[in-house]
């Protein structure tokens, strides 16, 4: 029996009955044989309390002292689950992201992590303890200031140790069943993915598949480490994520794995751009210096007459500010017209293998669309992805129609088993 | 203009709005040409809130993981502070106990400050920013395990880092105006101290008095950092401990600095002790083993006619039921008879310089507490203290009575300036 890596998030630990509950399933892993370091996040709404007391204080909530004030977060729960376990009669030790040697660069609020020294961790399994380690932090290698790892980083922390620790498997706790053909909420008849490739993973979480970040499955298959997305309410088998062969279908044939979709994304069109080389490098090296990141890029075919062209990129709408201000800045430098900002979009996308071989999966996924009235604004494809970009208002919809037209839809009306808060 | 060190207490910064409060005060003493560096302690509340959660959690609220738990109080204030701090357009960093260089032992819960190595905390300062620091907490030596100080711990952070540093003076704000001739709750005509040096002000603290704690008068002491009680809400002037001189008052007249009591503490008779060399060690050697502070000792006399002898002592109450297992496990190794344990005390004590040469000084004591009908049950006496054991029911009358007799009284009724939250 190796080395399990569990990482909990704050729904799982919202209180002192979660926390007993968590501090149960770590026990009965350690008891099967396990050797098991647990990564957990803030408990419940604490990170947002955090965010508001700083509101409250300073009108700028970011940068040094914001790391260093919602750190506090899995401070507390790391160390109450250690209690916990504690409790229950077995040994366990909590640690920061520093003394767990998760070393990240200076970006303080989304910093990157660099290197994982697990020497602490190592130290406690060969104890017989278990290891509890905060997660969402590090400590940056210059200035050893602390730093988080910003969305998602909870999940990369696990990840990050189950790699340097050469742990067998890394078990994401959720409060769903796993991975799902489509969002629950919007498709009644989605069904729990059993076994799903890093790669299709990897669009469905840049499509808006919530359950796991694109960064964290990223991390996973550099290092080759299976990912269990899984309940910490059911205790059912969840949504494998490997590199595991695809069960017996022919391998040329499309596999899709689900429909994803996001509402959480803004468009911006930059209007009257020349039309000449360098002019969309001079766009997104702005973007790019204001530390954005930006998602679907599409440049419109340029009018002939004015010798000039749009260019429209979708990005998170939480960046849409610091973006129109970025190029506001470098507006003289580019030279464009005008800039539109229009956040009342929604991305839809299909996600499977061998997609770009058969262009019968493109047409099917337009003509789903076209049948539900759905308008197409952008589109972008990638080998094992095709998105479009339609109004917010005709999200579910699509979404619907697209799930039944491949197949996807499961025998029973509800047969999914969807548990915990319903976040 | 020197360095300053100021501390912060809770109450001090219970929420958004003291601590805005609080980082003003901080700007102006920057904007005076002080260095300064802050020691805040947790929000109000949150300390209690977190030992709540430890308590649905675990029945074991100690331990490694206790010190873990606890230390995310400070870290919350001390970055909501640092933000606080820079919205008013001044430079400030937060930095953890560990950050800054406090080293202890590795006893959690009342760990001991064994070293202060402040690099990062200089470096912060000679670049020209305010350094906020978490009190109450550090790092032990050998495992490089988070510890807490315990009671008064951040007291004793701040005059640390002050030694430490080579500061001019440790501010502590509270939230009364200073060390007063008495508890003002009980005393009305209690009389703020201007001056007080630092063995009277040792005494007063080790009686009761609970604006300073002994252990943080002590580390003063040793170093020669001159402290300045006061209150974060008047701004006046609050009470210097230091090693001034008395005034002008001839040095052989005794000069009562105040009356103090203390009603935290439980009294343990062992009953039934051979009276022979040795048992007295035994009896305190298990306490000592079980990391227990005693306060009062009183030894009976023997019975000639058993040669058994009672010894009596003082602790805190919270204390107690360790004192009580220690001491039984150590039953058959000692050989007393029984063990009496009492709660219902409280000490009364006069503190002040020249008292043991001025016999006058302890009969006026006696002589007030018999007028006010209150029994004494233990005496015990230092060079600048006398103390006894009364009932509980008794204290105030107690008090009042004392203050009275050494002309402590204010002139007018209530003359204290009492602020902030009234804790």
């Amino acid at each position: 029996m190796g080395l399990v890596v569990q990482k909990y998030g704050g729904s799982s630990v919202a209180d002192a009955e979660g926390i007993k509950r968590v501090a149960k399933r770590v026990v009965e892993a350690k008891k099967n044989g396990h050797q098991v370091v647990v990564v957990v996040s803030a408990m419940g709404d604490t990170t947002d309390e955090l965010i508001d007391l700083a509101g409250e204080v300073s009108p700028i909530t970011s940068g040094r002292e914001f790391d260093m004030l919602l750190t506090a977060g899995e401070r507390i729960s790391m160390a109450l689950l250690a209690m916990a376990i504690k409790a229950l009669g077995h040994e366990a030790q909590s640690f920061t992201g520093s003394q767990a040697g998760v070393i990240t660069d200076s970006v303080h609020n989304k910093a990157r992590i660099i290197d994982v020294t697990p020497g602490r961790i190592q130290t406690a399994l060969d104890e017989g303890n278990i290891a509890i380690v905060a997660g969402f932090q590090g400590v940056s290698q210059d200035k050893k200031d602390i730093t988080t790892l910003g969305r998602g980083g909870s999940d990369t922390t696990a990840v990050a140790l189950a790699a340097a620790l050469n742990a067998e498997v890394c078990e994401i706790y959720t409060d769903v069943d796993g991975v799902f053909t489509a969002d629950p909420r919007v498709v009644k008849k989605a069904r729990k993915i059993d076994r799903i490739s890093f790669e299709d993973m990897l669009e469905l979480a840049s499509s808006g598949s919530k359950v796991l970040l694109h960064r964290c499955v990223e991390y996973a298959r550099r290092y080759n480490i299976p990912i269990h997305v899984r309940s910490s309410f059911s205790g059912l088998q969840g949504t494998w994520v490997g590199n595991e062969p695809q069960g017996d279908q022919p391998m040329e044939q499309a596999l899709i794995s689900g429909v994803a979709h996001d509402t959480s994304e803004a468009k911006i069109t930059v209007v009257g751009v020349p039309d000449k080389p360098g002019e969309a490098a001079k766009i997104f090296r702005a973007i790019a210096d204001a530390e954005l990141n930006i998602d679907m890029v599409v440049q419109n075919v340029s009018a002939a007459s004015t010798g000039l062209t749009d260019i429209s990129f979708t990005l998170p709408k939480t960046d849409g500010r610091r973006a129109i201000e970025a190029l506001e800045r470098a507006k003289a430098g580019i030279g464009f017209d005008s800039l539109r900002y229009d956040d009342q979009i929604a991305k839809i996308s299909l996600v499977g293998a061998g997609m770009k071989t058969n262009p019968g999966v493109t047409a099917a996924f337009f003509e789903a669309l076209s049948g539900a009235g759905v308008n197409i604004e952008l589109i972008s494809t990638s080998e094992i992805r095709i998105s479009v970009v339609t109004r917010k208002d005709d999200v579910n919809e699509a979404v619907r129609a697209v799930h039944t037209a491949f197949g996807l839809d499961s025998e029973s009306d509800e047969a999914v088993v969807y548990g915990g808060t319903g976040r």
